[in-house]
């Protein structure tokens, strides 16, 4: 028999910052697709939509007249899912049925007056604008004592839930530590506590040794698909030095982050050639008053494009119940990606 | 302020099977929707479809030729994510990339001859021969000494990622036990380690008391509405006595497990007035030669509809990459679920 291969067989790898497994299933690709296919929405939107809630000047439904913004701009959310202001309580039975009171709060960070722009699109100069407010969200948000946890994310894509394609991103800030960072907090600390160096930045010497995952890098930051990858194109942005938090990037490493950002996007739309939806997210440290030497900050985009445009993965059934798994491998994931053009398509 | 409260407060609750919190925010549904709405797929389908690769005599698109099954059938799929033969491997470096080869068969439950049926439409008797199947499947699986896990479950619905609506699920059975079983295994052996007592079996007691999330039951199972339910109408069945997997089942109990599985999907349909979709499997000991006391069975239902036939919830962004989060409490869905008729709405 052949010699076992990732490219040809059915496997598992197992994902170090969560201390999950993801079933790879190379050869799976090839089946044919008679599924749902999904809408391309492609088109032509205006400079500025009076309908859109999210552009400048208009009027929101509570009423709320939006500011003449000219770069970015965040706003409390108007329906959110965390509030500041909740009576505080907890409850127990037998240790099966448990909840608690969470505070917290919801923003939307609006990226652009420009209601027909996408990142891949804006200038660098203006996605570095993105990364100010962000950076300025974390440390603001971050300092009330109530919040111990800042996640910051953009949904892109109605195919990603998101409801209005105005270029715009979310943070929820709250009490607790949510399930996913607080896995990769357990695992970092380990690793920490057990070698006295950082998770991802030995991660990261191994790729840079090996470069068969890594897209491309500037000065600061490398994009590379994790080997553990769950999403078909699924990747990380991960900075070159240790950095727990987005507060300690200097003003050349954010505009070095908007050029990741950028570049990262302009490579996803020039793939299927479509907007590529996705959703992407920072996870960095706590922001409960400790040091977090354990914590490096990364980004990762979690598209759910499979095949085309309009062909997806699925999550669902023996993912949903039992495993996470995916149909390419990471190494070809990467080699597609990495031989794109980083010039957008639209031209 | 006002006492906090289950139906008006943010908050999370604790699932003690998995280990991880699901957070709730009861006060959001009242958000407008703008964002994608699904198709509604109700086109009549005919009994037997010609182009239909489940279809009774049909020839598939690898040449073979279904047989003219009269019931339920299950054969090897052609497109399976885990293969039988492949040469075995590992691969591991630093502790950080690490791979193994996964031995596994994947299988396709047909559930009936009838192109044009779902479950809820079905005759109880019919769904017990695909209770009887899934047990036999079980068994026969399970005892092949490579597979130590067989995870049963049916993806309803072109918004579930079903690329056929003929009435199907599907076996994936393997070597290694997959991540959520994994978790639940864990919970289950700690919980009865320490008490001596099943997790579940104990947690059913609670629900019986409460009665508050309870949606129906019968002679041998209950269907609630899982206290940690993260989908809007999640819903769980679990037997009424301990049962680690279901070749345990009396016939009295697999027909008491059929009408169930078609009571809860017909108050599903009748919920939106729709062909509801979902995932649905079934959780039970892994087939590793140990006995499992720990281990209940259960079966749980993922359908991902929030509002109305056309509006799902999208789990993105803050719940890919945070924690997962619902609009709406367990109990204001188990109370829906529970007033709704059993008798379907297509008459
Ligand atoms: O096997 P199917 O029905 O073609 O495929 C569907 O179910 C599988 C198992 O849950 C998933 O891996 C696929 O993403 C989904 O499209
Ligand atoms: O807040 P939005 O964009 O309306 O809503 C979207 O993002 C949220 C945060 O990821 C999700 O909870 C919603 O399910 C999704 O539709």
């Amino acid at each position: 028999m052949a010699k076992f291969s990732f490219e040809d067989h059915p496997h598992r790898r197992y994902n170090p910052l969560i201390g999950e497994w993801i079933q790879v299933s190379p050869h799976r690709a090839k089946r044919p697709w008679q599924g749902q296919v999904e809408k391309i929405e492609e088109e032509k939107r205006p400079e500025h939509d009076e309908s859109c809630y999210l552009c400048a000047r208009n009027t929101r439904a509570n009423g709320e007249v939006n500011p003449d913004y000219q770069d970015v701009w965040s706003f409390k959310n108007d329906f959110a899912s965390l509030l500041e202001d909740i009576p505080t309580g907890s409850f127990e039975k037998d240790g099966l049925l448990k909840a608690e009171s969470e505070r917290g709060l919801c923003k939307v960070i609006v990226f652009s007056p420009r209601h027909d722009l996408t990142v891949p699109e804006m200038p660098t100069a203006d996605i570095k604008k993105v990364v100010d407010l962000w950076a300025k969200e974390y440390a603001e948000l971050g300092s009330k004592d109530f919040i111990n946890h800042v996640q910051i994310f953009e949904n892109k894509g109605a195919v990603m839930g998101c409801s209005n394609p105005h270029p715009h991103g979310q943070v929820w800030a709250q009490e607790s530590i949510p399930d996913i960072p607080m896995k990769k907090q357990k695992a970092q600390s380990a690793h920490y506590a057990d070698k006295g160096t950082s998770l991802l930045m030995d991660y990261l010497k191994i790729e840079q040794k090996e470069q068969e995952r890594i897209i491309f890098e500037n000065d600061h930051f490398v994009a590379l698909i994790p080997f553990w990858a769950v999403w078909p194109f699924e990747a990380m942005i991960l900075p070159k030095r240790a950095m727990s938090n987005i507060s300690e990037m200097t003003e050349e490493e954010r505009l070095a982050f908007a050029d990741a950002y950028k570049r990262m996007t302009v490579r996803y739309d020039n793939l299927f050639q479509c907007s590529f939806p996705y959703s992407a997210g920072i996870h960095q440290a706590p922001t409960d008053g400790q040091a977090h030497p354990e914590w490096q900050l990364h980004m990762s985009f979690l598209p759910p494009l499979l095949r085309s445009a309009t062909v997806k993965k699925f999550m669902v059934g023996y993912e949903l119940l039992a495993n996470a798994q995916r149909d390419i491998t990471a190494e070809g994931a990467a080699a597609r990606l990495r031989e794109l053009s980083e010039k957008h398509y639209k031209g």
